[in-house]
C-alpha cells in the first residue's frame, strides 16, 4: 500500500481508508514480513531452505462478485479465499498478501454502523486474514469507474516439496476434501431470490444461514494442503476453483494421465446436483492424487476426505475423464460455471 | 497465469493470448523461477541470506494511460516499469513479474500486423522484461468492462541491506538520477497534440521522438538502484513516480527529517519548467541521500547524478521541505502531478 500513491489521489475517505488498512494489516503480525506498509516494497524472509510460492487473483464487479448480491464482507473474504486457496493446492504456508484495489468515489461514502462498502470489503478480508495469519504487506490503492481487486498471496514451502499438479501417475487413487457443489447452491438462490435484501446483512462465516456459507464464505484448505504436503501423502493436487470437471482436466494434463471417477462416490453438498457438483465452481476445496498403497485417513483438520476416483494411462482418441453413473460410463467434457456472465 | 481460469471464460482469441503469454514467458529465464505458468502458484527461489521484495502497481484505463493517447506498447511498458523502479529504490535484483490483466474484448481483437491492442501491450511488457532478465511467472486473466493491469514484481536484496526511506538523517545530502519533469513534458504534449494519431505508432523506447520517450518509455534505474546499495553509498532512497515534492515528503516523513533543496541545482529535462521538475510526477528517477562524507560519483551506469539538497532535523512548526529560488527561501508544499483526473 504505497502511501505516496494514495495522497496523492485521496479525497477524506480514501487517507481514512488508508489508515485503516495500516492500522488492521499491522496488528496481523506474521514473523516472515520484515518490512510492511510505508516503503516502494515490502520485505519478506523465508527459513532456510524454502521457496516462495507466489499466486495473484483478480476479482471484478459483475464478473466475479455483484455489489447488489453479495455481502461487502463476503467480496472481501472470496477475494483472499481464492489466492489462500491456490497456496493450500500448494501445500504452502502463508507468507502475506498484498491487495491492489480499485474502488469507485462512492464505495467509500460511510452508510450506517458498519461503514462503507469498502471498510466492509476490507472487514471480510481481514476476518479470513487473521484467522490464517496472514499480514497485509502492501498493494496499491486507485479511484476505478468499477471496483477490482487484486489479490497476491505470497507462501513458504521447503524447497522441491511443494504439491504439484504435474505429480501424479496412471494407478494413483484421486480425493477431494469437503463437499462439491456448495458454492453453486448458494449463488443460484442468491440469483433467484429478492436481491441483496437479506444477504447484505450475512456479514460473517458465523451469521449466515449454511445453504449459504459455502459460496458467501469459502474455506481455504490451508491445514489440509499443509498436512498433505508435510505427511507425503499426495502425488498430485490442484484446488477446485472452476468446477471439477475443469481443474480434474488440468491435473490429468498437467500428470499426463486420464482419470475415471464414480458419480456415486462424489460428496454433494446439502441441496446440490450431480451437475453442481461436477461443474460448479469456487468450492475451493481440494482435489488430490496419491499412490494406491498410501493410507489416506478420513478426515484431515474436521475436514471429510473422499475417495472419488481412480488415474490411468492416457487412452488414445479418449476424452481425459470418463465418469461412471447409473447408466453406464460416459465421458466428462471440461465444463466450467458460467458465474454471472 | 491460471490456465484454469483462462480456459473458462476463453472465447479463441482469450486462449490464442495465453498461448503467447506462456510461449514468451518462458523465453525470458531467470535462474530464481523454479516454477513459472501452469500451476497453483508459481515458485521462486531466494540465494542464501537474502530477502524478497515485493511491490504491487494497479494501473487503470483512464486514470493511468488512455487507450487513444498511449501506444499499447507504452501502457505495457509503463506498467512494468512502476513495479521495476520499486524494486530500483530498494537496491533489489528483479525475480520475476506478475500480471493481473482485466481487459474489454475489443481490445483482443487483431487489427492490423501489430496484433490486437492487448497483443501490443504484452509486446511491450515483454520488451522491458527481457532488458532486466525479468521473467513473467504468473497472472491471472479476465474479460472487464475496462482495461486494468496490476503488476506484481518480486526481487531480492541480501537481508538487512535494502534501501529504505527511513534510513536518513539531518545533515545527510540528498541527489537524483537522470533529468526531472520529462514525464509532465511529455503527457502535456500528448493530451495537446492530435490525439493518439502519431503517437500510437510509437511503439518502441528506440522510435520514440526525444520529447515524448521519458514519459511513453521510461527507463527505471535497476542498475543505478543496485550499484547504490552494494557500494554502501545511500542511506535512504525512493523512486520519483509521484513527483519530487510528494516523494521527498515522504523520505522525510520517514526518516524524521527536514530538507532544503536548491532550484537551480534541478537536473531540468529537455522543456521541462520548474513546476514540472518539481511536481510532475512519473519520471521514475531515484532520490536519495548519502552521508556527507561519502563520495558520490557523477554519474552511475551512464545516468547522471546530481546533488539538489541537504537533509537537517525537523524545525517546529515549518513546512518539511524549503526550496531557494532566486527570489529566498520558501516552504514547498507537496503537490503531485493530476494524472488525467
Amino acid at each position: 500500500m504505497h502511501s505516496k500513491r494514495i495522497t496523492r489521489r485521496a479525497g477524506g475517505g480514501e487517507l481514512d481508508l488508508l489508515r485503516q488498512i495500516r492500522a488492521h494489516a499491522g496488528r496481523l503480525g506474521g514473523r516472515a514480513l520484515r518490512l510492511g506498509i510505508g516503503d516502494d516494497c515490502a520485505l519478506l524472509g523465508l527459513r532456510p531452505g524454502e521457496e516462495l510460492a507466489v499466486t495473484t487473483d483478480l476479482s471484478i464487479a459483475g464478473r466475479h462478485f455483484r455489489i447488489d448480491w453479495h455481502p461487502p464482507e463476503s467480496v472481501g473474504h472470496r477475494a483472499l479465499a481464492r489466492g489462500l486457496s491456490d497456496l493450500a493446492a500448494m501445500g504452502a504456508r502463508p507468507l502475506a498478501a498484498f491487495l491492489s484495489l480499485g474502488i469507485p468515489r462512492q464505495l467509500t461514502v460511510k452508510r450506517g454502523r458498519n461503514g462503507s462498502w469498502v471498510d466492509r470489503f476490507m472487514a471480510g478480508l481481514f476476518r479470513l486474514a487473521a484467522a490464517h495469519q496472514t499480514p497485509l504487506a502492501g498493494g496499491d490503492l486507485a479511484e476505478a469507474p468499477l471496483a477490482v481487486a487484486d489479490i497476491v498471496l505470497t507462501g513458504a514451502v521447503p524447497a522441491g516439496k511443494a504439491l504439484l499438479r504435474s505429480g501424479a501417475r496412471a494407478g494413483d487413487l484421486l480425493y477431494v476434501t469437503g463437499a462439491l457443489g456448495g458454492s453453486a447452491v448458494g449463488l443460484t438462490t442468491l440469483s433467484r431470490g429478492p436481491r441483496g435484501i437479506q444477504a447484505r446483512r450475512w456479514t460473517t462465516p458465523t451469521g449466515v444461514p449454511d445453504a449459504f456459507r459455502p459460496h458467501l464464505f469459502p474455506q481455504p484448505r490451508i491445514a489440509q494442503g499443509l498436512a498433505l504436503r508435510r505427511r507425503g501423502l499426495a502425488s498430485a493436487a490442484i484446488d477446485l476453483s472452476d468446477g471439477l470437471s475443469i481443474d480434474l482436466a488440468h491435473l490429468c494434463e498437467e500428470s499426463g494421465v486420464h482419470a475415471l471417477i464414480e458419480s456415486r462416490a462424489l460428496p454433494l453438498a446439502q441441496g446440490a446436483s450431480l451437475e453442481q457438483a461436477l461443474h460448479g465452481g469456487e468450492d475451493y476445496e481440494l482435489l488430490f492424487a496419491a499412490r494406491p498403497a498410501v493410507r489416506i485417513p478420513r478426515a484431515i483438520g474436521g475436514i471429510a476426505v473422499s475417495r472419488i476416483g481412480i488415474l490411468s494411462a492416457p487412452r488414445r482418441g479418449k476424452t481425459p475423464i470418463q465418469i461412471v453413473t447409473e447408466s453406464g460410463t460416459e465421458p466428462l467434457p471440461p465444463r466450467g460455471w458460467q458465474h454471472f456472465s
